[in-house]
């Protein structure tokens, strides 16, 4: 079999997460409704994030100190202390919040599993990734996990040579075409995009239609297929 | 020969750790002078990370999400806004701290990397832990890097297994019994005790004193040296 090795993107390719960073987001501007316009407000956030990224990395935790450290810029430090607690509480709940497979996610992965190692391929927080793999209850059809800081092209190179038999026969497959996608094509593995319904706007770049390892698929549903054709 | 694997703590073994948390601790304390005894708001600071473990994992972002935590909850949400901004900023001067190699360890791992297959085996934020070994010039020196969120005999043994011959051919060593030591020994393997002049009280337990595979090493220094005679 030419494909020895399946990776998977988790958040918003297995379950559901950049909704919940909307909503939190919406949350937040409802908390400064008084002091700020949203506009304004998610500008000056996305402004935060972007900056504090190579400091934080990808996650909650960062996510939450940037909303606390957004707050006080844009009320010139006089924020009440109420903002600061309700911010402090919307991060742990996004840190609860219930895990749940968006749907075809099980049936895909328990046909690949059959025929592939699968490997979860996945940015943010190490121990909230792991909590939230294990909530899923998706974690026993994984043969490997992989928490990276970063999805550059030698980062597949080195997951798939680790868990497979190098990228020339894996195939990695998730929502963000800035990270799963163009990367995993650049190291050498075939890249099927399934879109999730809002990217994050730090993730987004435009498909690379026509490349001959690359498709896109409309749902999950349609990856072990996809995969098994590739021969 | 007998052992194949070197598995090295990062923080407060490689480099300091704990005395830049207990100098922002100091920092802390200092922002809130006015408003609590540096006694009770240690105390209040610990029982708030402890009840944050379990959700934020090891690091420097929980730990300032915790320190903002206390703050609002020392002072009944009355907490200025100058002091949030301080402790966010103090979170991310710790995050862009230099590191410096603990006095030995570059000589200690040189002669080590000879003879072993090196891993770095530590928690924490997963950039963070990254960016100080990038940042430290001890990268090179290492085969592979673990960063996990807990630190169990299965850990230990997985670690071992992927990237040696087993426990059974490795040694563990660290500046904390609870999280290097103890656990290491209970996976089977060696396990060296070089103490940090301080420690976290979340890692403090007691050294397994008379283990046939347990030694405490006043420094670094005298690591490769125990190894060598363990055959």
């Amino acid at each position: 079999m030419r494909i020895t090795t399946v990776g998977l993107d988790a958040d918003d390719t297995l379950w559901h997460n950049e909704t919940l960073f909307r909503l939190t987001q919406e949350r937040f501007c409802d908390l400064l409704a008084d002091r700020a316009d949203p506009g304004p407000l998610m500008a000056r956030l996305a402004e935060v994030e972007a900056r504090n990224l190579r400091l934080y990395g990808y996650g909650v935790k960062g996510f939450t100190l940037s909303m606390i450290e957004t707050a006080m810029e844009l009320t010139h430090g006089e924020a009440p202390a109420s903002v600061v607690r309700e911010i402090l509480a919307a991060g742990r709940e996004m840190l609860t919040e219930p895990v749940e497979p968006l749907p075809g996610v099980e049936a895909a992965l328990e046909a690949l599993s059959l025929d592939y190692r699968l490997v979860l391929v996945t940015k943010g927080d190490l121990l909230h990734q792991e909590q939230k793999l294990a909530a899923s209850g998706l974690g026993d059809l994984f043969a490997a996990v992989e928490i990276v800081s970063e999805k550059t092209a030698s980062t597949y190179s080195a997951v798939f040579d680790r868990h497979g038999s190098g990228p020339g026969r894996a195939v990695m497959c998730g929502n963000s075409v800035r990270s799963d996608i163009l990367p995993a094509l650049e190291a050498g593995a075939f890249a099927a995009h399934v879109p999730y319904p809002m990217t994050w706007a730090h993730e987004h770049a435009e498909p690379p239609v026509g490349h001959p390892r690359f498709a896109e698929l409309a749902s999950i549903r349609d990856l072990p297929a996809w995969v098994a054709g590739l021969g």
